[in-house]
C-alpha cells in the first residue's frame, strides 16, 4: 500500500465516522457541527462574488426543506480538466507527451525525416507543425497513442508524468493544478456530490493519475478516445488501441459524452473554455437552482492570462454567455490567494 | 420524495452509521459483528458450491491481510442484465418494449401495412419478424427508439414499464427480478464494492429504472446505444436521439465497453449467456483472485430452462469455458431458494 492510498484510507475512515455523526444529529445542529469541524472549505479563495457563489449554490441545494434542495444521489458536478483543473499553457500536457513520444519513437520511424507532421515535431517547428492543420495533428495523436494495449498505455503515460516538467515552472504537470480547484472538488463531495472530469483530452490519459491527484476515480473521468478492439491473446485477454477516432469530448459532444456516461443531467459545472459552453447550457439552463463557474485567466505573473484571441483555451462565446446566464467568472488574480499546491 | 425514496434514504443513513461503527473497531471483531447484524445475506441461495465461492471470494478479497486482498475502490462487480438479473423469456423486454411501441406509432405511419419489418409486428407474425434477420430488427429498434429527446424517451419507457406485464407470470417486468441476485448486488456493495450493469440492451431503457429496482445508479449502467445530438432549441438544451447505432455493448463489445465507461477491469463479474464470454474473460483471466459467474436457467417450472441451443441468452461457448476456467455455474433449480421477489 502506498502512502497516497494510506492515506486516503484513513481519511475515508474519518469522513464516514464525520458522516455518521451527522446523520444521527437533528438537522439544525448539522450545518453548525461542519463548520466547527472543516472550518473554512476554501480556504485559498478570496472572500467575493465567486467564492460566495460556491458557497450559496452549495447550501441551497444541501439543506432539506430548501426549495432548492436536491437529493445526494443527483448531485452530479462536472468539471472540465484543462486550464480548469491544470494548466494548459504554454501547451496542452497531451500535446506536449505526444511531441516526445514522436522523439521517442522516431527511431523506429526513419522516414519521419522528411514526412509532416513528424518532420515539423523532430526540427522542433511549430510553426510548421501548426501548418499541417487538423490532420496532422490527428494523425500525430493517433500514432502516438494508438499500437499498445490499455495497459501498456497507462504505464507509458504513468512513466512520461513522472519524467516530464513544466518548461517555466519546472514542475511535474501533476503539481501544477489547481490549489483552489481542489478545495472545490473536496468541498463538493463533502456534501454528497459526485464529481466528474470532463474533459476535451484523452480518457486513457487521464485515467491514470486523476484518483490520486484529484479523488475523481477512473470511473467518474469522461473524455475523447480512440477505439480499441478485443482479442485473446496467448491466453491472455487484451485490449488494444486502434489509431481511429471514437469520440471527440469537446463542445456538442460534452453535453454527448456526459448523458453517454453519467446518464444524469449534472446540477454544476466547471469549465474555463468556448469548448465547454454546451456543458455549460445543458447543465444551467433545464430549470431549478444550477451553478455555472467559468475560470478566467487574469494572472500572467502567476500563471497565464489569454481569453478571446487565445491558441489553447479559447474563451469568447462563453464569457458572453457567462454574463447573460449568470454564471460565475472566476478572476484568478483577484479570487484565487494561490494557484498551485506547495511543491513536495 | 417517493416511498422508495425515503427508504434509500433511510437505509443509506443506517449504513453508513453502521459502517462507521465497523470502521472504529479492530478487524477481527468486524466479521464477527457483521454477522450477528446481517445475518445470512444470501438467504435466498441454497447451502452448496455456488453460494459457497461467493462468500470464500468476499471474504478474501475484503480482508486486510490476506493475499488476495484488494482495496476497496478496486472493488468493481459488473452484471449482465438480461437472464442475469431479470427474466429474458419469452423475449428481451426491450423487444416487448419495441413491439408495442411499433403498434403505438402505426396511426402516424399508413405505409407500414405493407412494408416490412413493421408489417410482421403489426400482423403478430412472429416468424415472418425473425425472416427480416438482423437488418429488419435494428430497422425495428432504430425508428421505435429514436426521433425524441433523451427526457421524452426515458419518460416513454417508464410508462410503458408501468403498464406492461409480463405474458406468462402477468406482473409487471420490473418485479421479474431475481431474488437472489437482489441479495448479490446488495451484499457486495455491503462489502464496498461498486456494482455496475453491463449490459446488451440499450443503455437509456435500464436507466430510467436502475436505481429504484437494482440499486445501480445511471452513472453505473453501460450498455448498446444509439447517437445523440445536441441542440438548442427554443433557448432549451437537449439532446435528440438520432436512428444510428453507436455502440454495441455485447461479447467483444463489453471489455471494450467495460474499459470505456469504467477504466479498470472488475474483479467479478456475472452472466448467463455467450454475450458475457469476453466480460468474464476480461476480468477473470488477469492474476489474483477473481470471480466469474454464470446463471444457469434450469427451472422451467418457475421460470424457463434453456442453454446451447436457445433462442434468447445462448449459452453454450461460455458454459464450456466456465468448467476450463472454474467459474461458477448456478444451478436455478438447485440453487435458488425463489426466483422473484414477493409481488406488491
Amino acid at each position: 500500500m502506498s502512502h497516497d492510498q494510506l492515506f486516503s484510507c484513513v481519511s475515508r475512515r474519518t469522513l464516514l465516522s464525520t458522516l455518521a455523526v451527522f446523520a444521527m444529529l437533528p438537522e439544525t445542529l448539522m450545518s453548525a457541527v461542519a463548520q466547527t469541524v472543516t472550518g473554512d472549505p476554501l480556504p485559498s479563495w478570496n472572500d467575493g462574488v465567486a467564492k460566495r457563489s460556491i458557497f450559496n449554490f452549495v447550501t441551497a441545494v444541501t439543506r432539506e426543506g430548501s426549495p432548492d434542495f436536491v437529493p445526494a444521489p443527483q448531485r452530479i458536478a462536472t468539471f472540465d480538466n484543462d486550464g480548469t483543473l491544470w494548466c494548459e499553457y504554454p501547451m496542452y500536457v497531451q500535446l506536449a507527451f505526444a511531441l516526445d513520444r514522436v522523439k521517442t519513437m522516431a527511431p523506429l520511424h526513419p522516414e519521419w525525416k522528411d514526412k509532416q507532421p513528424f518532420k515539423a515535431v523532430l526540427d522542433g517547428d511549430m510553426k510548421a507543425l501548426a501548418g499541417t492543420g487538423e490532420r496532422g495533428l490527428v494523425e500525430m495523436v493517433l500514432v502516438t497513442h494508438a499500437g499498445m494495449t490499455t495497459e501498456e498505455f497507462s504505464g507509458i503515460v504513468t512513466d512520461w508524468l513522472a519524467a516530464a516538467r513544466h518548461p517555466r515552472f519546472k514542475r511535474p504537470y501533476t503539481e501544477l493544478v489547481y490549489q483552489p480547484m481542489l478545495e472545490v472538488l473536496a468541498y463538493l463531495r463533502a456534501n454528497g456530490f459526485k464529481t466528474f472530469i470532463v474533459s476535451g483530452g484523452g480518457i486513457e490519459f487521464m485515467r491514470p493519475w486523476s484518483e490520486r491527484i484529484y479523488g475523481v476515480p477512473p470511473e467518474q473521468v469522461v473524455g475523447s478516445s480512440i477505439k480499441t478492439r478485443f482479442e485473446m491473446r496467448q491466453g491472455r485477454p487484451e485490449l488494444f488501441r486502434l489509431p481511429e477516432v471514437n469520440f471527440v469530448d469537446d463542445k456538442v459532444g460534452k453535453p454527448v459524452g456526459i448523458n453517454s456516461s453519467i446518464g444524469r443531467r449534472p446540477i454544476a459545472a466547471f469549465g474555463n473554455s468556448d469548448g465547454d459552453l454546451e456543458m455549460l447550457q445543458w447543465t444551467t439552463m433545464s430549470g431549478g437552482l444550477r451553478l455555472g463557474l467559468i475560470v478566467h485567466h487574469t494572472d500572467s505573473e502567476r500563471e497565464y492570462a489569454y481569453d478571446r484571441t487565445a491558441e489553447f483555451g479559447k474563451l469568447d462565446k462563453a464569457l458572453d454567455a457567462a454574463i447573460e446566464n449568470k454564471w460565475t467568472v472566476v478572476d484568478m488574480k483577484k479570487d484565487w490567494k494561490v494557484i498551485f499546491p506547495p511543491s513536495h
